[in-house]
């Protein structure tokens, strides 16, 4: 095999052909196999079974503060659940106010309450004309999806292995009042698998926007979850950063136990300054008398410091390296050596970024989906669904076996050639 | 003891300098009693303690329609608990969406889409000039609370031993497009006790409001918590019957097992129409990936049917039924004869309702808090917390015991009778 660029056009159909063929073949297989959606493994579900046997007829279910953990009450989460999420989030307790089971509901919530009540005493967002918010791109699915159900005006940043074009954040933050948000997966990111350098962070801390109540969303989903031992990367403290540069209300931290625990019974959590604290228990205090506080202790029992969870990471890592590897491997062999595509090698996270040849990708998946193989839709991971270059492919290897995700992956580099191919050849 | 209006000026005078006296010496006791939230009593949150053991790392976590309970999605329920909450409520699985923990969450949520989105494509509330509710007085706080939270303005309707003044509804409706709900708690009503009539329930679903965007709130959240194995309240189902009415969508129903297992770690959910639902779940995939679904299932399994649960609100009924009496004693043996208050003796919920002499009810409610023993606030159970007539305290018996609620019950009947002496005799 040699790339692609260097081969005459015969060379070139002669490869479409054998690839087509091969193709046609795998149609047939009756394949059914999915790489669309970060969910965990069976294997890594089973990792948690455990926390079903922390609590029992006998337990006893008080909190630390002498709360009956089985009663109304403790709007903000028990104190020993505020400081498990802290330690996830690697800030302090006083800073976090735990919910239920979905950091995507709270920041659905508070986009909402920022509409109907606005932020800090700021006009709520319904009584403006217009609201914008940076999207730092490839980005999360749904974190647009929350954006766009409100009508806001989404701006594309670039990405790049450092973090979001800070220049660009700085300049369109300090100019224009409408911009009110950011959405920001700071840590082995959703798609691309990068962290944002201490130089990014310090500067999204310091960012000077025009409009009083612009918050950094920054969604720590992958805080701790690491692919191996050693390597791990690391980001600095976005809530001391922006208490540093003077900006301590800026930012609304989040995470859950979703990819740590059971993703449909977990833990979520919020952490940002006490004056956005105070003002959001307001709004809460209307909205419900507590979350799921059961299972904050069940949590909390199962893992008893932070040292745990960091281990439990680690049993979850080993599940996850192979199935990366399977994905990458087939990368490695079948595309680089046509030199086509070029993809992230992440040390932690859910996901694999794929960018191909520009125009291929709505192509590319689609043909994957008609020989049985779902992946993320081609454009899911920009804003409205329209990848700009129609370049990404967003891979999750978590859902499937390793085997299953080389048998996807082998579907995916021969959808990627011919659609490459194609359009060399101008077809 | 006789009654206060055929006793002359000296006899009053007497009979208050005694009762000054006797709460003189309440007030050196140094008590410290509550009677102010609806919260089971501990001896209640015992029942389901076995919820704790049906599940554990032996077990099998799949719902009935094979969804992996512990990943994420499900976005309204698994089918099992939808069937559970269906029974409930007295409608159909297929009317239903199974939440988190929190009713009162739901209701919350319901009204700020309507805030930010609209109802079934009408304009967002957000949007308009004015929006207006009807409150059935007295009512529940909580609720009161929610809609003056989004700057609603609410209209008393008076409430009487079959629901709200259906009258009244029924022109207010027809005839102010500005009136887009009303709060209901049909059965055991918070907190007078009371059950909505048939005809209260039939008149309510034939409504023909002026707004298309009418919803009943119908927060039907005693649904199950019968007081007595005899001489239940039943109430119509208002699902079918605003169906047979043709005013299929004019209904929300919420209800939970807040008050059947645990009170913070329970399972909630709303009925209402196919269209509604629909709609809804347009917002909710936006929202959220789905709601806690061990929990649903550990409820599932705990009960395993509706006999189930009524049996085990059986056992609820006898902690509860010694608390109620303690109280209802109490107001029987020392109001009754000086014929002051007036007051329910409700089949099931979670409240007395005691209505005293006018322009009383703060000043008993203060005068017991300062002897060391919590009431809800007077004014609670009326909009913006202000009792237009000043005479209703709320009663709740569940979380004390019943010997500390008859301690409870005796300083608040001296209060009762002090203040209502010292009304007679213009002080």
């Amino acid at each position: 095999m040699s790339a692609y660029k260097e081969m005459g056009e015969e060379e070139l159909k002669k490869e479409l052909q054998l690839l087509e063929e091969e193709y046609k073949k795998i149609c047939q297989d009756n394949i059914s196999l999915d790489m669309s959606r970060g969910k965990p493994g069976t294997d890594q579900l089973e990792l948690s079974m455990g926390m079903l046997d922390v609590l029992n007829s006998k337990s006893d279910m008080i909190s630390s503060d002498g709360f009956d953990c089985r009663n109304y009450g403790v709007l903000d989460g028990i104190p020993e659940s505020k400081k498990m999420m802290a330690a996830i989030m690697g800030t302090s307790p006083e800073n976090v106010i735990v919910y239920g089971n979905a950091s995507l509901n709270i920041m659905y919530d508070s986009i909402s309450r920022s509409f109907t009540h606005g932020v800090l005493g700021n006009t709520p967002w319904c009584k403006l004309e217009k609201v914008k918010w940076l999207c730092p791109v490839p980005g999360y699915d749904r974190h647009f999806a929350i954006t766009e159900h409100f009508g806001i005006e989404m701006i594309n940043v670039p990405m790049d292995d450092n973090g979001p074009d800070m220049d660009m954040v700085e300049k369109l933050v300090s100019e224009d009042e409408t911009i009110k948000g950011i959405w920001c997966v700071p840590k082995y990111s959703n798609p691309t698998g990068i962290s944002y350098s201490d130089e990014v962070v310090r500067r999204m801390a310091k960012l000077q926007p025009k409009a009083k109540d612009f918050r950094i969303y920054w969604d720590n989903a992958y805080a701790v979850h690491h692919l191996y031992e050693e390597n791990q990367d690391e980001i600095l403290d976005i809530i001391s950063e922006c208490e540093k540069a003077g900006n301590p209300d800026m930012v609304y931290e989040f995470a859950s136990t979703s990819k740590i625990t059971f993703s449909g019974a977990g833990v979520a959590a919020m952490a940002t300054s006490k004056a956005n604290i105070d003002s959001i228990k307001k709004q809460m205090t209307i909205q419900t008398i507590g979350y799921d506080k059961i299972n904050q202790i069940r949590h909390v029992k199962f893992f008893n410091d932070f040292d745990e969870i960091k281990a439990h990471m680690m049993k979850h890592a080993e599940k996850m390296r192979p199935k990366f590897k399977a994905v990458l491997d087939m990368l490695e062999a079948e595309l680089k050596p046509t030199g086509i595509g070029k993809w992230t090698n992440p040390r932690g996270g859910y996901f694999i970024s794929l960018d191909i040849t520009e125009g291929c990708a709505k192509k590319v998946v689609d043909m994957c989906k008609a020989a049985g193989m779902v992946l993320t839709n081609a454009g899911a991971t920009f804003p409205y669904g329209k990848d700009p270059e129609d370049k990404n492919i967003r891979i999750a290897p978590s859902y499937a076996t390793p085997e299953e995700l080389t048998k996807a992956s082998r579907i995916l580099v021969v959808c990627v050639k011919i659609a490459t191919l194609q359009k060399m050849l101008g077809k």
